[in-house]
């Protein structure tokens, strides 16, 4: 154990319970990760999106690994310094969802 | 040849004439593409020049392809409407770099 304030990967009780209340999110095949693919109707609402989500991010201090292509935006959630998901993702995930809706 | 106004894809004397140009954009390995990464000092960097982008491209009606990863943006242009390069992405390229530098 380290003596510095770490950021705790999800235990297997924390993943039972909150990953399958995250709607449409998926685990990603290879990585402690997960993913949603968002559709607007044009750039400027897929980039609108972001732009929330941006500020969201920002000020959790927690990014997502993002890409758009025109109308869609494809969002990968994992914690770098937890080596995998953390509570971090969950809540992410859940603000995410707020924007989108 | 269609009727409708069409997007021509770069001619081979437009492409040696116009892609050297283009410093530190690459032709992207498999498709008539081109690519460029970014980094900045962090995400608000980023995202920044991001939103700068953005708007240039909603204005020109050509969006990119693109990434990010905290500081980090990877961009792809293409032409989908022209199946490849076109003047549309050597416009947007040198824009984007304009925004950047």
């Amino acid at each position: 154990m380290e003596a510095r304030m770490s950021i705790e990967k999800l235990t297997d009780a924390e993943r039972a319970e909150h990953l399958p209340a995250l709607t449409g999110w998926t685990v990603v095949d290879g990585r402690d990760a997960i993913a949603k693919s968002f559709k607007f109707s044009d750039f400027v609402g897929a980039f609108g999106f972001m732009s929330r989500v941006a500020l969201l991010a920002e000020k959790a201090d927690h990014h997502p690994e993002w890409s758009n292509v025109y109308n869609g935006v494809d969002i990968v959630l994992t914690t770098h310094d937890a080596d995998g998901l953390s509570m971090r993702d969950v809540k992410l995930a859940r603000a995410i969802d707020g924007v989108a809706a």
